[in-house]
């Protein structure tokens, strides 16, 4: 039978990164996972009677008996060897038996009992001695006495089946997971200490009342006044408290252009002519930034990346130096992928050798990408060699060697991307909308909106649109002083969206594929 | 001050390798561990007032009070701001301050008070979220509150140094996370529950008994009775016990070869002409083994190299098919690689292309190599396509698309470095002593030996084999009836070499030397 989401089975994976490390920490869960751990454990029956939150030392051991009678007492089950009752008369013979099993590692274990788990459920988790084959060892070992292979993301999906995380808490543990740079860190810990849950709740809570005014107004008058059009159409009880919902909203929504850029970072290109010092402006940033890991991956590509810092603000930065620049046939792929990159990316640096001063190319350069899509930020290299010209002012003099422009440049490149984050959404909807205006532009200020609400994926901002949507539309026709049965059902609409973001009101499949994109043992 | 081992003072180091995972553990130990802690958690009183072997949930969160006071409270300093009297009477009002703090990370916090404890100090496990970010946001939280970076294999120095473990249990820590194949680790296992302890301390016992009958009879007889040549010479009273001694200790001295096999593994290099069909055969057996983690490094290295585990032995397989052949000048990098790697081998397994048949070449290289430290395997490839003659009878027929020869190979693996595992040692000290002979031969059986006493390091056995020669050298003596007063001495060198292997003799230097090869957070 395949195993999926949402029953109580004992699971379990390994929580800790595999590695040459002091510790391994192997999560369990599920009905009985305590007493099926306890029938692979040194010290069954005090691990079995041990209260939650505490912690037992032992060893895992081979599973003494094939037959598995431990596993059947485990699961409450009747055994036909021994009952609970043997249990509790003879403890020292059973210790001793699981003494003389053979050792595999030995680990502490903390026990969780349900309700207290991060699950909700009894848990344990074990932390055995790092390495390779320990770890793998101690899962064989539970694996053999009943336990399965969690499914991405099983943990959390329980923790929240059972009231323990709502669903923007839950999205938030995988986004921690994630986090590239502090600030994206902090956002998320925002989120999982329910700042967002608590924003969507209230601004719900605003809606449901009107809502329910609407419809106490809707069944009164239908009853007990006759229906005279001025007076029952119109007026929409609570209607500035809407409007106040509304300004929340579209707060939320303004909010996520960042949110977005902590947690996916921006792609940064570095381009010039040969020589223009494209792998040395590389290596000095990768170099200043020691807050964030760096990935360059080798073989498999033939260009060199790595993640980079800019004020929190992860930058996925590509050198193209190693792609061929020439224009021999035999090269011409390396020019196409280049041009790829330069069309897939956000942000471009381009390098003009100071050295050489600026030809004819870097020209057709600059003239080509100044209307496009992307940032592109003209540099004057080797300044310390060359210096810029006065009538340059565009560009930012750069020297590699003596450090200059450096910090002009991070600046440059934080406003870049602040210009591209306002750009897609807020402006095209402020014209349409007068309400959204003052709200849009609260908030794009960056850095600060670590304290403020904010959505932390994609599936949260395409539902607080949806309420925005419907609640617009709802106002705009109460505006119209439209029927009230036209507007209440798009107050319930953006009441239902609302819901959803917390998992209120969820759908079996939406969660699946949500929770199967988390790691495994989260 | 540079940090040393030795001390007490709060430490803190991960204890998981980093990585996208979804726990990170952090340890901390030392003097006033949990205190120091307490300071940047969001629930102080309740992480100090925990009992040993519990488990506290809640935050990490940024120090409130830059001046510290927290903390020198919490290292029992009196503080000008407030005593502790305040503290046990204001409760409520310092845990709801430290609620209004940022919050770094969601925590749960496993308690260990002095002596039951890893260290044998008071000690925390704290258990955050995954990722890059949080665990290194968290161990900042803790450095700002007075914890430092704890040295390689801190933890189990202080664990040593506090009588936790001894030191063959502590070496054994360490080959634990370094296992590469089940045997290796369940070696290790054997070493940490004790069992080459108690070996050791036993064989101590048999010869700390007959020194002091020796020294016994030493002073007895200088005291009471007229030394009569003949009677008080050429008696080593327990002279049989001391025999019991050597044949366990000669033992444990054959057994190092095959535990030194399983820790550090076993170099084979594959070789033969182009287009022999090197590069399958590494990948077969690569594919074919599933339990051993492969590294495979790209762009540093120019041959190829993955660990696969072969019956349990780490195997180290290179595959020179990288390296350029020709003889070309440009190319005799390469060739001058290749002989490095050949002459570094333990085995090479030397490929001929059966459908080409055995070339001059393949012959020079099977006479230049037959006589030398290396075992050599020729094998018969493509085996399919050209059966193999029936005349070479040496060589393995092998298919890598059949799968033919692969179990012949190896079993002839396995036999080979048996072989060399058997030379360098046992066999020349055999025909020195005839002693050593029976009990040498014993264990030369592999896969068993993990259930008998072997020393697990290099320390150990350079110990193992001075308490030998001393040992040897006493039984020696007392047989060509030598004066006591000649053999007691080598009695207590054999006696203080055993203790050194425990760690009851220990020299400050090489406990240092010895645990900063351990990894941080061990």
């Amino acid at each position: 039978m395949k195993p999926s989401y949402g029953d109580d089975s004992p699971i379990a994976a390994f929580a800790t990164a595999p590695g040459k490390s002091a510790l391994t920490l192997i999560r369990c869960s599920g009905k009985g996972a305590i007493e099926l751990a306890a029938s692979v454990f040194s010290k069954p029956n005090e691990l079995k009677l041990a209260a939650g939150s505490t912690l037992v030392h032992g060893w895992v051991v081979k599973k003494p008996h094939p037959c598995g009678f431990l596993t059947a007492a485990s699961r409450g089950e009747p055994s036909p060897l021994c009952g609970s009752v043997e249990y509790t008369m003879l403890p020292k013979a059973k210790e001793s038996r699981q003494d003389n099993c053979e050792k595999i590692d030995e680990v502490l274990v903390s026990v969780f009992r349900a309700p207290k788990s991060y699950t909700g459920e009894d848990s344990i988790d074990i932390s055995c001695h790092g390495g390779i084959c320990t770890g793998t060892a101690v899962m064989e070992a539970l694996k053999a006495c009943g336990f399965r292979t969690a499914l991405p993301g099983e943990f959390t999906f329980r923790a929240f089946m059972n009231g323990k995380l709502d669903l923007t808490r839950s999205e938030s543990v995988m986004e921690l997971v994630s986090a590239k740079t502090d600030v994206g860190r902090s956002n998320a810990i925002q989120r999982l200490s329910g700042l967002l849950e608590e924003e969507i709740n209230s601004i719900k809570k605003l809606l449901v009342e009107v809502l329910a005014g609407a419809e106490l107004y809707l069944d009164y008058s239908e009853d007990e006044i006759s229906a005279e059009p001025g007076e029952k159409d119109g007026i929409l009880p609570g209607q500035n408290q809407a409007r106040r919902a509304l300004i929340q909203l579209q707060k939320l929504k303004a909010a996520w252009n960042s949110q977005r850029i902590y947690q996916e970072g921006i792609t940064t290109v570095i381009a010039g002519k040969p020589n223009a010092g494209k792998s040395s402006l590389f290596n000095y940033l990768l170099k200043e930034d020691r807050s964030i890991v760096t990935e360059i991956p080798g073989t498999t590509r033939d260009w060199i990346e790595a993640w980079v810092s800019i004020e929190g603000i992860p930058v996925r930065l590509i050198d193209t130096a190693g792609l061929r620049e020439s224009t021999d046939s035999v090269e011409a792929l390396g020019v196409q992928r280049t041009r790829e990159l330069l069309d897939n990316a956000e942000i471009i640096l381009y390098l003009i050798d100071g050295t050489c001063g600026i030809s004819g190319e870097d020209k057709a350069f600059l003239c080509k990408y100044s209307g496009s899509e992307q940032g592109v930020l003209p540099l004057w290299n080797k300044a310390d060699l060359a210096p810029r010209p006065q009538h340059e002012t565009k560009m930012i003099a750069l020297s590699v060697l003596t450090g200059e422009g450096i910090a002009e440049l991070s600046r440059a490149i934080v406003t870049a991307i602040q210009a591209q984050a306002g750009k897609p959404e807020d402006q095209s909807n402020a014209g349409q909308n007068a309400i959204s205006g003052n709200a849009a532009n609260e908030n794009t200020g960056y850095g600060n909106a670590a304290w403020e609400a904010a959505p932390g994926s994609m599936r949260q901002k395409n539902l607080i649109d949806t309420a925005c949507t419907a609640l617009q539309e709802a106002l705009s026709l109460a505006e119209q002083r439209e029927p009230l049965d036209l507007i209440a059902p798009l107050l319930r609409e953006a009441v239902n969206a609302l819901g959803e973001i917390t998992g209120e009101v969820s759908n079996a499949d939406i969660l699946e594929e949500m929770f199967s994109k988390f790691c495994v043992g989260k």
